[in-house]
């Protein structure tokens, strides 16, 4: 898919410009220069591309998607950065540089976490031509998707990893850890696009469904992508003893089951009155990606 | 001031009450064990008492007071446990129990902050017969507070600590790390209570003044209080070689400041239109505790 990946560059392009016009310069503050190094990382920005293309099935300033989109990324590399820690996973390289921490120190890298949530929802509360009801639900969604019933929870499952976890409690993780993020990103673009409430409902399904495709995608590239290609050490997770995907079924059978999440998330947006095109060639994308 | 330390157990009831119906069940979540157990701890509830008095200078319902009230104490207990983190503050004592690290561990403390922290803003958002405006305003504010203008900034500072700090860089620190959240506490409280911009102006300075003085008086009690009446062990910023009021300008420099700082507080309540009575006591409190 060539051409989709160009699009995926014009829109990585677009978040990335957009990001550092709402990064507070960082003059002399140590904190925010370890803001500025997280967040400007070169990440595939997944969660702010969903912004924009769902926000694209309907109709919005292209200011407001902008704001939408870096709010999700800010979260998005908050949850990075303090997942990164030594407390935490203890990951060392992030997208092929060094951690947060690792290029700082843990407190530095604690803090720039602690400082990119509040940034995320100070952003969208502070978006001009949104009414302030949208605002608020924006809200809603998004503090709901960080807190106990969400990422931060899903996490804790990560650290907790029982042994004998079956498949249907790592899709629980899954969809806690990260797909609550990308349903959310879904649905923050689609009402800033004004979409209805029974075409949110099928976006909110459509993210379910590429959320574990992506993280089951995110588990083989770390089995079979070199570090150089993926940003991480290759095999990481083997090495750490985590449970994943292809532990529970094998790597064959796990790329099974991405493609055919991704099929199952093409036809959820067969339902879509509006054309989807664009959201198609990304489901395709994330299950085929090599990093 | 006997009386009014009554007042002050009303309120600290009215809270706890309020906090526990707010909690989310902790069920077998080793996350929400972490955050009720931070939560429930017997503090003093400074910030939401400050939330209560300066919405009685308006009027208010009480449940828009409790959930505010909350809010600023989720915030303020999010900031605790990722202050007294090894790579932060390493303490292991607060309020007389084991900080939560000691209690859980660093993983679960790290996660059980970033949970609180978008649990204020959702119980904010959440809020029911509060307009969205107010809701979207209270927002901004707190997230203000929260950000790198503000808690995250001064808890750096006090990290970074320069050896040969001055008075005045001292007190930007104590302003960011906890003077914001307290002038935050009465400026929601007061847009709760409907009062208007002047007044709110008002509260800021007021809560400036007493924010400072409650930092001081802080750190007198570190110095002179023993460990079973602070809760805290008795002479640790001295241990720590940390750089404080008394330890800059002596102890009895550091109490005049506190009650100059302490009058100051009180006549600029008298610019305010509403009785004022309880603010004015609990100004002497902040200057008077020794825990």
């Amino acid at each position: 898919m060539p051409e989709f990946e160009d699009l995926i560059k014009i829109y990585q392009t677009r978040v990335n410009q957009a990001l550092e016009k709402y990064l507070p310069p960082k003059e002399d503050s140590r904190l925010l220069n370890a803001v500025h190094y997280s967040v400007l990382n070169g990440g595939k920005r997944l969660r702010s591309i969903l912004v924009y293309l769902s926000s694209e099935l309907g109709k919005t300033e292209s200011s407001i998607a902008d704001a939408t989109a870096c709010a999700v990324e800010f979260i998005h590399c908050y949850s990075l950065i303090h997942d990164d820690l030594p407390a935490m996973d203890d990951d060392k390289l992030r997208r092929g540089k060094p951690t947060c921490h690792m290029k700082f120190d843990e407190a530095t890298a604690i803090l720039a976490g602690d400082a990119l949530q509040p940034m995320a929802y100070e952003l969208i509360c502070s978006i001009e031509n949104l009414p302030d009801a949208t605002k608020v639900l924006m809200m809603n969604k998004l503090t709901r998707a960080c807190s106990y019933q969400g990422m931060v929870e899903g996490q804790m499952k990560d650290i907790e990893m029982k042994k004998d976890m079956t498949v249907i409690e790592l899709d629980l993780l899954h969809e806690q850890k990260t797909g609550i993020l990308i349903e959310t990103s879904l649905e923050l673009g689609g009402i800033i696009g004004g979409l209805d409430d029974s075409e949110l409902s099928i976006l909110k399904a459509y993210g379910k469904k590429i959320g574990l495709a992506y993280q089951i995608r995110d588990d083989i590239i770390d089995i079979e992508s070199p570090t150089f290609e993926s940003g991480k050490p290759q095999g990481s997770d083997a090495m750490k003893k985590k449970i994943t995907y292809p532990s529970l079924v094998g790597i064959e059978e796990a790329k099974l089951k991405s493609q055919s999440l991704a099929e199952e998330a093409s036809n959820i947006l067969m339902n879509l009155n509006s054309k989807s095109e664009s959201l198609r060639s990304l489901t395709s994308y994330v299950v085929t990606r090599n990093y």
